[in-house]
């Protein structure tokens, strides 16, 4: 007997809420037999869960789950290893990939990565447009990269004027690199700079603030909130933060 | 007898293949009067259009288009204005909400900005992981924003060592802009630094590339070609670009 090739699908369900998953994903959850994720992001597909078996666990347990994804797929089973927003943005594909190299899988089953609308493009909906023109993307999460990288990276993204989005700005052990990420800011941009704070976009308790540099630390900002500080051409119209790209009209 | 308002949906259909569009953009399609947006966008989204009234026009008409919107949802039609990817990444919704603001026509109709997959995340899934740590998206287009500004932007994102996405690289008439954001980034990175080339990414015609820096101006690069370009962490592993994220496993 031929075993059955398993596959494995890493998959962004988008922020949160249904109507921001793709297609695609909605289709994956149905063609599945196993669902992998932070049991949080579990939580949020339920309603796309039905006979499916789920294994969740809690957060900085990637490897783990990685791993647990991996093995059911080699087995010859339909995997859905998930990840909130983008599976691509700081989420779980590479470092699915990178275990399967390092087990020499890539022949035991197939891969397919399904995009999401990361967090950031949901919140900077909500917001408004503040990503028009040129952005940089920075995790504030000094786990997996040192603080001194991050640190370079938010100098030149703040000296180039592109728009800065924010993901982890602040943990409840890590919290004075949002103080060192505003200090920094305050070197190349005006105080009042328009900033948005997107906390639990598509989640319960969603909450969206619009603020400036000087005052943004005044605001509740933790591991969902993401931040997005505009450039010298962002401005707020009406309640939307917006930044001007130079149509003439 | 009261006028029934009008809404105006700033919508991206995603990257243009239907499985990537979010459930909210298929419900937009099918709840609306009116679709607006460049012509080749309304023919990616066509499966989805019904008896809606369609305005489409070409490449460079976005004031017109915002306009017709506008006009359309302030007669108390559901309008829905396209744009491809995302709608707040380089799309319609920035311009949309300043014309609405200069017009003084806030109150005239609701608008709603429903985000979608930006293209670049789609060609980053095609290519493997390659934005799984901090990343930089510059459009090389200087029709709005200066070639100065846009060149600081490429020297501070390759010294920071973030990835970068390249929107916009070269059209007909702009061909050297990309020769000088290679060489830019050759003063900062390896030569041999992996480079991604995704053209017409979930349309016809897609096209996946993996180089170098050195190499990636030897491939076809035009205006539905999409560039990610490594960081020091960024490898090729059984023909997928990863950007490692510093897990250890």
């Amino acid at each position: 007997m031929v075993k059955k090739k398993g596959i494995l699908f890493l998959a962004g369900i988008g922020p949160g809420d249904h109507k921001t998953m793709t297609n695609h994903c909605v289709a994956v959850f149905r063609n599945c037999d196993v669902v992998v994720g932070y049991k949080r992001y579990v939580e949020l597909a339920e309603p796309f869960i039905e006979k499916q078996q789920v294994i969740s666990s809690g957060m900085t347990q990637e490897v783990e789950r990685c791993n647990k994804a991996i093995q059911e797929a080699a087995k010859g089973k339909r995997v859905a290893l998930i990840s909130s927003g983008d599976s691509g943005v700081y989420g779980m594909a590479g470092l699915a990939l990178e275990i399967v190299n390092k087990k020499k899988l890539w022949d035991r089953f197939a891969i397919e990565i399904i995009p999401g609308v990361p967090v950031i493009h949901a919140a900077a909906a909500r917001l408004g447009a503040p990503l028009m023109n040129d952005y940089a993307v920075i995790s504030l999460s000094d786990l997996l990269t040192p603080w001194e990288i991050i640190e370079k990276r938010l100098h030149h993204a703040a000296q180039s004027d592109m728009v800065i989005c924010l993901y982890n700005p602040k943990s409840k052990k890590r919290t004075t690199h949002i103080k060192e990420a505003k200090s920094i800011l305050l070197q190349y941009r005006k105080p009042d700079t328009p900033v948005g704070l997107a906390r639990n976009v598509g989640r319960k308790g969603e909450a969206i603030t619009l603020t400036t540099i000087t005052m943004m630390l005044r605001y509740k900002i933790d591991m969902v909130t993401i931040i997005i500080i505009g450039n010298s051409a962002t401005h707020v119209l009406n309640n939307r933060m917006i930044t001007q790209r130079g149509y003439r009209f």
